[in-house]
């Protein structure tokens, strides 16, 4: 594994066309690289600038017809085509032929995809692999690492097309906004990325694996919000003493909800839980969940 | 005038349909009013309650065509109609019929509109009259008034339909998502205002009057952001040092925006101004204006 080269690299945004933090920061990039495309040659690392979902950009929307990162496993890309078949489904195939195919020789090295959310979760990395030690080693700034424990197969987001990689998850930010110091930390995290990859390659980044743990959360609940049976609006909102408190413990009895007509909705489970995606907007319709609670686990890097 | 009855008010909430508070407190207010129809007959002042654009509502979007609050001057409210007439400007000709007609005796006599902010605007009431006394001594909560200062003829957003209006707007809530603080907040405000009208039909008012003062702010500046020649991208977000100090003085070379490069740029007006709406969503495609700057000034309430 140690001969291994990072040598192909995707940095996408607008895989959902209102978080605007990775839009606007794979559109920089890209007027940058205008500027100076005379070197480009030169470096030992391509970096691929892809806007993911164009047309979900342009209206300022999630998606179009369906949800873009839900789009990448094996199933849905060999599926079968016709003319009503989503925007999303066609445009996974496109991004699968562009940076993939998934699971081939012949995919990109390390796919990293921006994202925002609404959520108090600063800045976090979420992978299909809590092992994969590309991904785990790469961070020394602060942050957090979500581990999302499916088969490759099943695997459904867009970074799942490359042979690793992860999402870049920073917030809160409103969907279809930008906040100039979550631009600036994502700006940050994504140099940190290169430079970790540049030092990968250069073979110097191994010595101090031995002592590097890092922070791992996996899942292992679901809420969804209270809904009216008939018409199946939420009831009930975050509840104020749990809203911005992502990955702070949630005790048995600890407020979850509070309903519009004010009453408080207790968390009713015997474990402690670490809640994260904390009132993230784009939950509110998947109806199956709302906060997604993890387990802390200090993770020892591999080497 | 002080024989005046506030016989008949609006709600309405949805008017943008992905401004949550407002929407989810209306729907609860309907479901409370269910519960008690039968005491309903007794009350002297009758409230209508009302989800104003159930289409954007249901997709959870500003607006389907075109935006519904600027759709109520007199010019297209009376405008032809075609079968290519966007939905919301027939849904403002419902609305008319239903609350007013704008300008007529029939009007209901008080509309209050609810919105939210992305902006860190806390509670404010939005009205296009700053000598009306029966706006302007309705709060007697912590608050701010903006003042619109246009024609009636001109005026464009929904509460101008009632004899008096006004928007309460509240933030900082990320449009889709809603945030149990601010839906209290509303809910205060709401109740608040509906015991005032109480007050005032029952002649209780009055004696207080002489004494009270409310912050106005009246605009006199908009800023858009910087835009790029070609495409009109915003090529830079509202500085750090900006976001979230709405109603904050800003004064000649403070920090205004931060372009996606790192570059700082600087207010370069000669006068010091209360910056508001600043980083509102739905101003990012309004091209002319994101930062509402208006001056403040004491106002003494009109008896």
């Amino acid at each position: 594994m140690s001969s291994l080269m990072l040598s192909r690299v995707a940095v996408c945004g607008g895989t959902h066309g209102n978080e605007m933090s990775g839009i606007y920061l794979v559109k920089e990039l890209l007027k940058a690289r205008k500027k100076v495309m005379e070197d480009e040659e030169e470096k030992p690392v391509s970096v691929m600038l892809v806007l993911s979902n164009p047309r979900a950009v342009q209206q300022c929307r999630r998606y179009i017809d369906t949800d873009l990162n839900r789009c990448f496993t094996h199933a849905t890309l060999s599926g079968p085509m016709s003319d009503t078949t989503p925007y999303e489904i066609i445009r996974s195939r496109e991004l699968n032929t562009m940076l993939g195919p998934k699971g081939s020789p012949g995919a990109v090295d390390l796919v990293c995809d921006l994202h925002n959310t609404t959520a108090n979760m600063g800045l976090c990395l979420i992978s299909y692999s809590d092992c994969d030690w590309i991904c785990l080693q790469m961070p020394d700034v602060p942050l957090r690492y979500i581990h999302f424990d499916v088969s490759n197969k099943e695997s459904y987001s867009l970074d799942s097309v490359g042979k690793h990689g992860f999402a870049m998850e920073i917030g809160p930010q409103p969907h279809g906004v930008v906040r100039s110091n979550v631009y600036t930390a994502m700006k940050a995290g994504v140099q940190h990325m290169l430079d970790w990859v540049s030092f990968f390659n250069s073979g110097t980044v191994f010595f101090c694996f031995a002592t590097r743990f890092v922070d791992v959360f996996t899942m292992v609940k679901r809420f969804d919000y209270p809904r009216d049976s008939e018409t199946h609006d939420i009831t009930a909102a975050v509840h104020p003493q749990l809203q911005d408190r992502d990955f702070c413990l949630l005790h048995p009895e600890d407020p979850l909800f509070q309903t519009f007509s004010g009453e408080t909705l207790r968390y009713k489970g015997k474990e402690p839980l670490y809640p994260f995606f904390i009132n993230e907007c784009a939950y509110y319709e998947k109806v199956q969940m709302i906060i997604v609670a993890y387990y802390n686990m200090a993770f020892k890097v591999h080497s």
